[in-house]
């Protein structure tokens, strides 16, 4: 199909699909003039792939191209979940001043991992995103007055322990080949507006439960 | 204090402290003078706040006004968790085009949660935010191939159904006074980015026993 077809299909405009393209989020289509090229229906399921981490995932442009090109490296399965792990959003300046409340937070959160035995292949360091936004929450919750020691964080952990079992529980079913492994980074990506929207919802059918009108 | 050691004390520019205060998410201190006015330590606080809200929370500045004045309503505990709920980041445009896809998202998440017996206080349409990011979610999914069902669901709700009763345990404990409440609320907003991040460090630990090197 042509670019117009593509874009009619997917619902995404072709000046996106262009863009895309140039920043290598979609392979290039087979050229059939010079100014023309044909898709397939592999561009669609990519195009629908790119869509879904942006959208969806609020995954940066450079780091969904990133989780897609991991697919073509010599990258093992942890190397190539941890890049999706890395490509997930986060807010560089959401930590705050770096108080006594932040130096506190790293010794909580490190003194946790350690009691739940939670072993990485990523140094604890701010250049693991999702490390310096759990300090950031916790130092923020500390700040506050709410208490959050290793014992409050404990039932979160497990809970997200629980979690993470049932995800490479998936990953591991879907990474049976080379496309499966980058189906399974997305599968990963993918979970997370999931999960949280069903926590929300799940807070707000508990909250009725509780307190709503009987 | 002046505002400059407000501005100093909590590590918030002077011009952001004024934006607030017109915003009306910080209460006017006690004017001494024509153009100087003195703030206490319920400000510090509330500023603390109004920041862990805005920067580790990503709720938007309209909506943190919302949860803050609750308290200064007469809504029950319900009501104000639900405000605190609808304030949590969520992007109104990540739906993608409304397909078969979404059609059967919505016919999906429906049954899942009469399945569960989750009751609402809010109706569920595309004004619960929360819900139209779990429609957007599982059409992505579904888009892209994953299995998506009721079954494949049923898993990740039992979990944050868990998550959720061990959230409206601490908002017990900490709703006994209408600042309770607003503390409650605000908890309630924070622990999205504490579950978050330690989902994803879990996900990464969890790939590293199972594919990491030996």
């Amino acid at each position: 199909m042509r670019l117009a077809e593509l874009s009619r299909r997917s619902g995404v405009a072709s000046a996106t699909i262009k863009y895309y393209l140039r920043e290598g989020l979609l392979p290039q289509g087979r050229q059939v003039n010079a100014t023309q090229a044909e898709y397939g229906e592999e561009h669609l399921r990519r195009l629908h792939l790119v869509r879904a981490l942006i959208q969806v995932g609020r995954v940066p442009v450079a780091r969904a191209r990133q989780v897609l090109t991991a697919a073509d490296t010599s990258l093992d399965l942890n190397e190539r979940l941890d890049i999706a792990v890395q490509a997930l959003p986060h807010d560089p300046s959401a930590s705050g001043p770096d108080d006594a409340c932040v130096r506190r937070a790293r010794e909580t959160v490190a003194e946790l991992l350690a009691q739940e035995r939670w072993q990485l292949g990523m140094e604890l360091n701010d250049n693991f995103f999702a490390f310096r936004m759990l300090v950031a929450a916790v130092a923020a919750l500390d700040r506050l007055g709410y208490a959050c020691d290793v014992s409050q964080l404990t039932a979160y952990a497990r809970q997200a322990a629980a979690i993470a079992a049932h995800d490479l529980d998936m990953v591991e079913k879907l990474a049976v080949t080379p496309e499966g492994e980058e189906a399974a980074a997305a599968f990963l990506i993918l979970c997370e507006p999931l999960l949280l929207a069903l926590r929300r919802i799940a807070d707000s059918a508990e909250s009725y439960r509780r307190f709503g009108p009987v």
